[in-house]
């Protein structure tokens, strides 16, 4: 045995190699296995270990004391030989650029001809070569992406391969976690082997820009702080009761009326500009528009269309959910969604669906009518599910696929067997999912990850610990689960407090839903989540801290 | 009887006007009381209510519908006639050019030129008079500065009584507020006549740099905000167990060992200029360092200071609280509280005392030795008192008066009386008041406002509904609560989070301290809180939202 076998017994393998990743009934192309690494040279006052300052943690890393050197005005990122992507691939050519930021910041100025310390191997190139003849450069990110992807660290060059670009930029965001600054300001990696790939494929933030509106700027610092954890769901909750801050192209009179101001709106640039940032880092976007509840705002500008809420004979002159009565408001729902299916190029929209009060319905002697009519008697849940099925039909016509938070499940709407139910309810979310699953739905969880509840202390334990397929279910069941979601809910958040307040408390979230489910280790995450939010904020994320103690590069004061 | 007389009778009274304030023996010189402002002409478009934009609400608010005009290019805030204060009193003069800006903003620039609409009678000048021989231009604000101020508002010009600078910056704050933009862009005033002073003469806040460090930046931002909402006293616990990043003239190997690094220390330019930044604002900087527990970073760079704890019969290798037993460790305190007693202008410093564990104590032979020849027993409640004695002593002797943590005091140690007693603990700080001031000393409450401990909603309205002198006692008991302070502790505070977490959280507490003891209105204190926190918005302080809502000027995104 030479040199190199003897020294596989030093490597640190956080986690089991697993071979394939066949999720969701989408068979992912994984590339070929690599040979072994060959690996030499222990060097004993290396000292750092490379996967503390990983997260989400790889499913599979294999990495060796063996340091090499990279010299930030030599050092490139390239497409490899064979890569089906190459210089046109903008969203690569971004991404290289980008991580390259990252690694190495200002410091590559302060080392323009400077000549390395030839003491270390030097690593000259990351090569990415993309493998499927459809890269995905132009594309959007889908449920069904590969995110997977085989990272090799060895000198002269390292590889990162993929399916996908999608994967491409989940081992860039890995590899660039693994240059690290030694003390005398050497960029450093060491020589790894990781094959990666999630163990969710819907892995979600939501942001509500309802209750507060939140700055453009605050959104696209969001969705670089999701590339940084490997989420890639924006869940874009953008209206609700109050207000409307989603200028829409048919219907203007929805934000003129139901946004805060006129300098509360999201115009379709701003909406095109998040698209966009989020494509870019394999991000999809799913907007919200919450329906029949939850939409006092849309009521502003768009008459009719909430139920008159009476008192007694009278109209109250208060309005309760939309009207699900009227022929206008179908009308009225078709155009609109005609228009955000063309909007967001997602293949899902969330559709809502939660939280609707009868107490309105109930008073107003038109819908009362109707109920008779339809047989409905007085179960009002089947007036919701009547609307509902109308809004389903309508957003299916549009080739969409759709996600609705639980109770329209628990209200026994008809659902198509492809509906997503979203789980919020926290108190019996375990049985909820069993029971969504069990009839046959995809579902995803939020409900243990409401971040907008705050608490003293470090709560990223409690969602650290949270295990989604821990509920009584078959193994079909379990595959149902195709992620969750951390909610940041919009009451008292607003641009002043968003990003310490997600981060890193999502970023527990974050890897609960990429890295294998024996990732559960609190002192090891504790170690790596506190250098992950000091390399957030050393890219510009404000991120709060988990404990005590400090970071080299702190954030600015403000 | 007149017009204006009529109109009396239309004034909104908010709060009784109390016509003198005697606090804590030091009698208040106050401005003579005006006569009643003749106001007249009601304007039945103009709607707005004045008094819904101040935090702190004065002590006596009269204030009309007539609204004064003013324009930036022209208004002027000068010293008025017979003012002992002049432009050589750089401290108003700075306070001058910082209130135009909050006021006008950059809309100066805009408005540059424009003629004013003549509808409205024009506010021309604020003129400032200071009435006491020694202004305090060039001082330092104490415990018994006076802050109360008289503000007299009508065309065509304002006054603003003080017989300090002190009074003045409050008072000037107190206008910037009821100064508001309408919907064209004009500023407008209500004509008024505030007389104000504070309730209590201590009003802190405590800011935490040894378990985060805190950039400079952030503690100047947070001075701003502390002014914006009356605060006059910054307690700065500049170190603990975690880190020590005070950097010492004479111990400079206590930052240089004890500091996070090199990187997360203040220099003594540092601290000037916090001292100073906090001097233009009527803010006292009183430092804490705390001994004899909370002192880890300590024994970093200060060989012998700390008590080595032991394991059995052998020294452990840990250290425990500072060494009360040692020649050196007093002559040590002596020369360091030399240098804090010169460095801090303040007349008082903060010792701490507080958490102090005598396992390690009772772990080493030599101390059991020492308690023994003291006949102390075993009761090391009795060292703690010896060592505190000491310490006290040493700090007297610079002419400097002393605030401890409440343990001090309940361990007995013999106090002088002019000791500032600060009431920390949670569960019984009621019962502590009582007997803390029945025992004869000066109290500041810091119980009920940890705002370290977060939690989910408005818990703004637990920290306002805290009375503090609702505690079972003498009149003369209640005279020594001289205060209290909102306490930031930093295990999980640094940069990213501190502004949005403390305000307008602390803002709370500043009207509690600040404003008569009747003002208790939840609702209308939200409804101030809510302005209040916008306008700390404009001015630069990313303070969080109150609930849901919005400004006209947001925070930035970032």
């Amino acid at each position: 045995m030479g040199l190199g076998g003897l020294l596989v017994g030093l490597f640190l393998v956080s986690a089991v190699l697993v071979g394939t990743s066949v999720r969701h009934g989408v068979p992912r192309a994984e590339p070929e296995p690599e040979p072994e690494l060959e690996l030499a040279e222990w060097d004993p006052a290396s000292g750092a270990f490379p996967e503390d300052s990983l997260w989400p943690l790889p499913q599979s890393l294999r990495t060796s004391p063996r340091q090499l050197q990279l010299a930030p005005d030599r050092f490139q990122i390239v497409h490899g030989a064979g890569s089906s992507a190459g210089p046109a691939c903008a969203l690569l050519q971004d991404a290289f650029r980008r991580y390259y930021e990252y690694m190495f910041g200002y410091a590559r100025w302060l080392q323009r001809g400077r000549k390395g310390l030839a003491a270390k191997p030097e690593l000259a190139q990351l090569q990415v070569v993309i493998s499927s003849p459809e890269p995905g450069c132009n594309g959007y990110p889908q449920l069904a992406s590969s995110e997977a992807y085989r990272l090799t660290i060895t000198e002269p060059v390292a590889v990162l391969k993929a399916d996908e670009v999608w994967g491409a930029l989940r081992g860039l965001e890995t590899f660039s976690q693994l240059v690290h600054e030694d003390d005398y300001g050497s960029f450093l990696v060491n020589a790894s082997e990781i094959y990666d790939f999630p163990r969710f494929a819907h892995r979600g933030i939501l942001l509500d820009t309802s209750r507060h509106y939140l700055p453009l700027k605050s959104i696209l610092t969001n969705l670089d702080a999701m590339a940084f954890n490997k989420f890639n769901v924006l869940h874009w909750h953008v209206v609700d009761d109050q207000s409307f801050p989603y200028q829409s192209i048919y219907f203007p009179e929805l934000s003129n009326k139901g946004a805060y101001s006129y300098n509360h709106i999201y115009t379709p640039t701003d909406v095109h500009l998040v698209i966009e940032y989020a494509r870019l880092r394999g991000i999809r976007v799913i907007p919200e528009f919450d329906t029949p509840g939850h939409t006092q705002s849309w009521g502003q500008g768009q008459k009719d269309l909430l139920t008159p809420c009476y008192s007694g004979k009278q109209p109250s002159g208060s309005f309760g959910p939309v009207n699900p009565i009227l022929n206008t408001t179908y009308d009225f729902m078709t155009k609109f969604f005609k228009e955000i299916s063309s909007v967001f190029p997602d293949d899902y929209i969330h559709l809502g669906g939660d939280e609707v009060s009868f107490a309105c319905w109930k008073s107003n002697p038109e819908v009362k009518e109707f109920m008779k009519k339809q047989g409905f008697g007085i179960d009002y849940a089947k007036l919701e599910s009547y609307y509902i099925q109308k809004i389903l039909d309508i957003v299916s016509s549009y080739n969409k696929g759709y996600v609705v938070w639980q109770e329209v499940f628990d209200n026994k709407a008809q659902l198509k067997p492809d509906t997503v139910i979203e789980v919020w309810m926290g108190n019996n979310y375990v049985q909820e999912l069993s029971s969504v699953t069990g009839a046959g739905f995809t579902a995803i969880l939020a409900a243990p990850w409401y971040l907008d509840y705050i608490s003293y202390g470090q709560d990223w334990k409690k969602y650290y610990s949270v295990e989604p397929l821990d509920f009584p279910g078959s193994e079909k069941q379990k595959k149902l689960v195709i992620g969750g979601e951390a909610c940041l809910w919009g009451e008292f958040v607003d641009a002043t407090n968003l990003t310490p307040r997600l981060w890193p408390r999502a970023s527990a979230v974050g890897e609960r839903l990429w890295s294998s489910r024996n990732v559960t280790d609190l002192n090891d995450a504790y170690k790596r989540l506190s250098n992950h939010r000091c390399r957030m904020l050393s890219r510009g994320i404000a991120a709060e801290p988990v404990f005590v103690g400090y970071c080299a590069h702190e954030a600015r004061g403000r």
